[in-house]
C-alpha cells in the first residue's frame, strides 16, 4: 500500500487521477436499465404486514440506472481498489529500488478484495500473500489460489488474521493493502461512480428515457456538464464505506446527492446509527445476508461520508426486504448479483422513509437515481439455502 | 395467423423481411462473450465418471458467443414469432375488413409463447385468448392475464387443448397462432439469427476477439460480406424447431454451419433420432428439466431442418450436463437463463461428439460458435427444486 504520505488528496480530481491508472485493468462494466423495477419503484407500495403499516405510501417518480460490477473482472467492484493500490504502489519512490517486486503485497480477506488483489498483484507480476481463517469455505480458498496468490491460514478474529499478516510482513516485507479504510482505496473504487455519471449523460442524451422528454429542466443544483441531464442522485452499498466515500468523492460538486444503504440485521446500520449518534460505530457483529457488509465503516471513508458531509443520509432494509429486491434482480433483470448488491434496490422500493423524502425532495419531475450492483459473486448452493428457508 | 397461401417463402430473404417487420417491437438484444467459458470449451474435459469415459478427450478451438435472448422482452425469443404473426394477419388481404381485430387470436400454451402472443395482441389493440391446462401454474396464469389475455381452462392432454382451442374460434372467430410449426413463427424467430451474425461480425471487427489476431483466412466457405470475418457456425436449442429452423434459413448461404441441440431425457432428442432415422419423430414424453423443450419437432420446421438439410447436425445432453451448464452461467456469466436455454452451451463444453468434430473440422484455427440463449423464465423456487437436489 502506498504510503498515507504519498496519497493523493480525497477530492473529485484524485478520482479523476485514479480512473486514468485503473481504466486499463477492470471492464467498463454497462449501465443497464429494466422497465418492470423501474414501473415498481415508481408505484406507492402495499404496506400491510410491513413495518410500514399504517402509514400512507410514498409515491415517487423514480427512474433507475444500474451500474453494473457483478459483471466487473473477478465479479465485484473491488478490482477497482486492489488495482489502483498496487499501480500507485509501483509509482512510490524508493518501492522498486528496496525489492519492492519481490517482496509483493498482503492482506487479510476471505471475499471479493482477495481474489481482487491477487488477480492485480499477478498482473504486476509481484507476490500476493492473502491471510485467510481456516474456516474459510473451499471455493474461495481455491478461487483465491487460482489467481496465483499465496494463502497463509489464521484463526478466525480479527487479532489472529492481523498477526497473522504482521508475521507475514515481517517475513517478506510485504506490504499491506486493507481491503477500505485508505485513500487509494476509495479513489480507485470511486471510479466507479465517474463512469456511472458519464454512461448515464450518454444515455439520457441518446433519448434512452422515454419518460423524461425534457432532458435540461431539474439542473439547478447540477454543475455538470453544459445543458446534459443526468443523475440526479446515487445510492451504493456501504460496509467498510470505501466505496460509498469514493462515489461520494466522484460526486462532489456536481450536485448529484449521494446516499447509503445498509442491512439493518444485527446493527450491520452501523453507518446509519452513527449518522444518528454523530460518531461512527467502530465495531459491528452481524450474519446478515448481505456478507459484504458485515464489517463497520472505516475511519477514513467515515470522515469523507459524514464529517465531509459527502453523504447525504444512509437508509437500512430487513434480510426479507433483501431478499424480495434480490428475487426481482434474479427473475426480471435475469441478472445474478450477490445479496449486498441488492441492498440499495430493497432501499429503493421498499423503505418508505427514503421513499417519502424522494416525493418530497424530487416533485413530480421525478429522479434518475443510480444504482450499483456492487457484485455477483453468490454460489448457486448459496442461493439454493437462502431462498430455501 | 396468416393463411398458409399467404406466406413469405421459406427462404433467408423472408428472414430479412420479416426483421423489418419485428425490430421495433422487440429488443435488440447484445450478444456477450464470457472468457471463462470460451477458455472451458477450448480445454480438454476430463471424462472419467462421465458417459464418455475411455475415449482420448477432444482438445477443439472455440470462440463462444452468446446471443442473449434471456434479455428479450417477455424474458424469451418466442415474442420475434409472435410479433412477426400479428404484423403479417394484419397485412393478410381481408383480414381487417372481415372483422379481425375484433375477432383477435387465439393459441394453447402455457409457456413462453402464451406471454408472448399477449403481449403482441395487446400491441396491435385485438385481443388474445390463451387456452392454458387448469394445473397451469398460478404465476404463469397472472402473468399471462398480466399483459391483457383471456385465459381460458382445458384439460391438460393435447386434444383437450386444441378442443378448448377449436371452441374459442368456433365462439369468437379467432385466428390460431400456433407456437412453432407456422412460416410466419419460423420466419420471425430467425430474426435473432440475422442480428447475431451482424453482431458478431460488428464485434470482431471491432478486435473484440483477442485470439483471433487475422480475421479473414477462414472465409473459403464465406459469402457474407467482403473480407469481414464471422460467425464459422452456430446452435440453438431445439423443442418444436420453430428457432432452429428460422435461425437455419437466416444462415443460408452464408457459409455458417448451423447445429441443434436437445436434452436425451425420456427422448426429448426427437430431432437427433429422426436425423438418424431418416424419418421425423411425431410424439415425445419427456419430463426433462429443459421444460421448453420437450415438444417434438414440427412438420414444417422439420422440412427446414432435415428435408432441406439445412442443419448439419443434432447434438444431446444429459440432465447433469443441462444442469453443470446452467450453473456456470449463473456463476461465471452472472445471467440468469433458463434450463432449455444452458442446452447449447451443455454440448459445447460436455459433448465429446461435437467436441471432436470441431477439433476435426475446424483444426488449430478454431471456430467462432454463435450459441443462443433462448430465455430467461425461471422462477428461483424453480432454480432451488433444480440445485436443492
Amino acid at each position: 500500500m502506498a504510503d498515507l504520505s504519498t496519497c493523493l488528496p480525497l477530492t473529485r480530481s484524485s478520482v479523476v487521477e485514479a480512473h486514468k491508472l485503473v481504466k486499463p485493468h477492470v471492464h467498463f462494466t454497462p449501465v443497464l436499465t429494466n422497465k418492470t423495477l423501474t414501473a415498481l419503484a415508481s408505484t406507492p407500495q402495499d404496506l400491510a404486514g410491513t413495518r410500514w403499516e399504517g402509514r400512507s405510501p410514498a409515491n415517487p417518480v423514480l427512474r433507475l440506472w444500474f451500474k453494473c460490477e457483478n459483471l466487473q473482472r473477478v465479479g465485484a467492484f473491488k478490482v477497482r481498489g486492489a488495482f489502483h493500490a498496487v499501480e500507485r504502489l509501483k509509482l512510490e519512490p524508493g518501492w522498486l529500488e528496496n525489492g519492492g517486486r519481490d517482496k509483493g503485497v498482503v492482506t487479510h480477506s476471505s471475499g471479493n478484495h482477495a481474489q481482487a488483489l491477487a488477480l492485480a498483484a499477478r498482473e504486476a507480476g509481484i507476490p500476493a500473500h492473502i491471510v485467510m481463517p481456516d474456516i474459510a469455505p473451499p471455493n474461495k480458498i481455491a478461487g483465491t489460489r487460482g489467481y496465483g496468490a499465496n494463502v497463509v491460514f489464521s484463526g478466525s478474529t480479527s487479532a489472529e488474521r492481523e498477526a497473522a499478516a504482521a508475521r507475514v510482513i515481517a517475513d517478506t516485507g510485504a506490504r499491506l493493502v486493507p481491503p477500505y479504510d485508505h485513500p487509494d482505496i476509495m479513489l480507485g473504487q470511486g471510479t466507479l461512480g465517474l463512469e456511472l455519471q458519464e454512461q448515464v449523460r450518454d444515455l439520457i442524451a441518446a433519448g434512452h428515457s422515454s419518460q423524461n422528454p425534457t432532458f435540461n429542466s431539474t439542473g439547478q443544483e447540477r454543475v455538470t456538464g453544459a445543458e446534459a441531464k443526468g443523475l440526479d442522485a446515487v445510492m451504493t452499498p456501504c460496509g467498510g464505506g470505501g466505496m460509498l466515500s469514493g462515489v461520494a468523492l466522484s460526486c462532489e460538486g456536481t450536485g448529484i446527492r449521494v446516499f447509503g444503504a445498509e442491512p439493518e440485521f444485527e446493527g450491520a446500520d452501523d453507518c446509519k446509527r452513527g449518522f444518528e449518534a454523530g460518531e461512527r460505530v467502530e465495531s459491528v457483529r452481524s450474519l446478515t445476508i448481505a456478507d459484504g457488509l458485515r464489517t463497520p465503516v472505516g475511519k477514513l471513508p467515515w470522515h469523507v461520508i459524514y464529517e465531509r458531509r459527502l453523504v447525504r443520509g444512509m437508509y437500512s432494509v430487513t434480510e426479507e426486504e433483501i431478499k424480495a429486491a434480490l428475487k426481482l434482480v434474479l427473475e426480471r433483470f435475469k441478472l445474478v448479483v450477490e445479496p449486498s448488491a441488492a441492498v440499495p434496490l430493497a432501499v429503493a422500493l421498499f423503505n418508505e422513509d427514503f421513499r417519502s423524502m424522494v416525493e418530497r425532495e424530487a416533485g413530480e419531475q421525478g429522479w434518475d437515481l443510480g444504482l450499483v450492483f456492487s457484485g455477483g459473486n453468490v454460489a448457486v448452493d448459496g442461493l439454493v439455502k437462502l431462498f430455501a428457508a
